[in-house]
């Protein structure tokens, strides 16, 4: 039996209650096999990883993101939405090739494994390169192709994500699911979703759906049917007897709360990327004492602008505080539980997101050696507001040791950074 | 003639543009000598450093904390103020001593260098220990004394900050300024107000003070004196004539903020404290557009729950975005100004803050070969939006390398790491 056995470290498993104990984690193949204390006796075939001045965590799950808008980091910023979409981001992604999204997939993965995520969700295009990506990277992803239908394009786009089930669905070790990616309420029409749908059901494949993000959106979707974008959604029964991760969710009345909650949705609460593009704060401390399933995602990095899942959940444990003025909302155990188990649950991903005994061996290891890390009362607090990406030590995705030492070992990150760097310089001139 | 050149730099120099350009810059004693293209000829005998891959800014000036609360960090969170106040803080800082205070000092001065900022304001007690931490660690300190009066104790503590003007002000070679630090309007009155205000005027001190941080503060001072904190302040002559430091503003009324304005009262703007401790957010926006001055600042560490001025630009640049519905509110160039030379002038600290002939030589050096900063199309939107901390990897205050590839040159790391580490521990069990 090969894989690791990580000594007397202080750990969060996230098992339910969110605390910390100290012990031993012991990983064999793809699964977390056991944890407690002296198992040292017991797995003497397992490779030794020293606890010391380490903290265990559940890999941080992404819940929403575009790996290939890495390219557009900081290509435009503190601009009006439709003028940022329609004169920057829009005209540069036009001009995207499948060998850009491969490198700035691959930008991704190495920014999300650096900074502790182990398993993203995405929605984008050239999405065969971004599974490829994954494949290589290590990482778990869950990959869905955007599907509008409003150039008359919406038939083959859907086509191209039923393909991309059939090569890579439960692929590289198990490591990629597939989504459908219905785009939007404003970017669809209802005979489209309910193509996506019968398709979604042909398939078994869950749904991944931007959904009331903006103002601008809810009214539209109002002034066309009446009714808000989480009501239209279930006139259509998106939400019925499936899967669905609806990404942002700001803009909903308390019925659509309701709703969400009634029927089981995943919610990506984007909190970073919300207040950069000015799309307000989600009601997400009512969302969850209603009983909402919610998770944390960093949206793509031209509205954030980085991967890093430690700032997101800071800004979700401080911004509901500082709107509602409750500092009681979001406290670090909840919002610690919406970034690795909740928001695992949120990605349809099954034993996934808790250190604990056969549940995928996706971990990480912080080095708490850190002046911003000292002292250590309590770290459930500092993995929320205190701990930075570069904290992240070591990385394991299936069982597999992806980092050691702040080193990749499955990929080379130095030619990443040459690819993804050229690529972009060249994508913005053309 | 020493000091150093560094060759070929990416700079943000935030000389009243802020922009980027590239060039040398030319360091020898305390000053920044001049900036330009191809220096090298003239000034043969400076060190040369490699701008390769490196990004120079002004280092950042952190307006408004509390350093020896390090030694609370991550104490107690998510609680209301009071409860977490009168439970937790208060007792435990009942216990602090003087070596403590020197330690946690060492600690908070440590976590800023390596995060890139420079400069800070200070308010706290045993504040001769934080004063003889910033000599030693080579930072540039703006030092006050809590000073409270409702306990009877307000003479001493008076006393006590003008005892540490007369040791300090313009020692360390003129790295340390002290002001005098009026507590806040709920924790003193009007009288000792104006003892603290001759006291200042006599020794030519600014003062640093709290001030309309809560709506609780706010009522009880209206319920008190039938006006707001600023208007109250305004009737004792406090900002007439001299330099005031401002934390918080966060509740404050139109004619309250032309009050800050006209009296050009420099304000710290705490974004991740206010949201935290769930106090809201301040106007920024309109005080900015009114003329206002105003820096950033994280607080105490028991309040954020670090010192990393980058995380406090990205949370400035967002949250006023977010709760307004205006993505072209506080841009990140408007941000970045904030954090260094607008700082530098809320802190009363002349000639620092920018990069330009004349300057104090503080600035840092951002290393950009990281895939979070990868492509790098503004160097601007990456300090405010992208850079983390972990990013600066080198770090001059007053023309003196204090960190040198993230290796800190001037003080021991590990040794402030254990002794911190040891004195917190013993401290929550005092």
């Amino acid at each position: 039996m090969k894989g690791y056995l990580i000594e007397n470290v202080t750990m969060i498993p996230v098992d339910g209650r969110v605390s910390w104990t100290v012990g031993d984690i012991a990983v064999a193949g793809d699964r977390i096999l056991e944890t407690g204390e002296g198992l040292g006796a017991k797995y003497p075939e397992l490779a030794r990883v020293s606890g010391k001045d380490r903290l265990a965590l559940p890999g941080l799950v992404n819940c929403h993101t575009h790996c290939a808008m890495t390219l557009l980091r900081g290509y435009a910023d503190d601009l009006p939405l439709m003028e940022w979409l329609e004169t920057k981001i829009f005209p540069r992604e036009a001009h995207l090739n499948g060998e850009d999204v491969y490198w700035a997939s691959m930008l991704a993965m190495l920014e999300m494994i650096k900074g502790g995520t182990t398993a993203f969700a995405d929605m984008y295009y050239f999405m065969e390169e971004t599974a490829k990506a994954a494949a290589e990277s290590g990482i778990r992803a869950v990959l869905s192709r955007g599907l509008t239908c409003t150039d008359g394009g919406g038939a083959g786009r859907l086509e191209e994500n039923v393909e991309l089930a059939r090569n890579w669905h439960g692929k590289a070790e198990g490591r990629i699911t597939v989504m459908l990616g219905p785009h939007a309420p404003y970017t669809t029409t209802a005979d489209y979703l309910k193509e996506v749908i019968a398709a979604a059901d042909e398939h078994g494949l869950g749904l991944h759906i931007h959904l009331s993000e903006t103002q601008a959106e809810v009214g539209q979707i109002r002034e066309r049917y009446g009714m808000g974008s989480v009501e239209w959604m279930e006139s259509i029964g998106l939400f019925e007897g499936r899967h669905v991760l609806a990404a942002h969710c700001v803009v909903i009345s308390p019925e659509e709360r309701e709703i969400l909650v009634q029927r089981g949705v995943g919610v990506a609460h984007n909190p970073q990327s919300n207040l950069k593009l000015a799309s307000g704060v989600a009601p997400v401390p009512e969302l969850l004492s209603a009983g909402g399933l919610v998770g944390l995602g960093t949206d793509g990095a031209s509205s954030n602008n980085d991967l890093d899942m430690f700032e997101e959940m800071r800004a979700c444990a401080m911004i509901h505080k500082g709107v509602r003025l409750d500092p009681t909302l979001l406290p670090a155990s909840q919002v610690l539980d919406m970034a690795t188990r909740q928001g695992a649950r949120v990605a349809g991903l099954d034993r996934t997101g808790s250190i604990q005994a056969g549940y995928k061996a996706d971990l990480i290891l912080l080095n708490l050696r850190k002046p911003h890390l000292t002292p250590m009362y309590d770290p459930v607090s500092h993995c929320v507001y205190a701990v930075h990406a570069e904290d992240v030590d070591t990385v394991w995705v299936d069982g597999k040791m992806l980092m050691k030492g702040r080193e990749m070992l499955a990929v080379d990150e130095e030619k990443i950074l040459y690819e993804a760097g050229r690529r972009g310089n060249d994508l913005i001139r053309r």
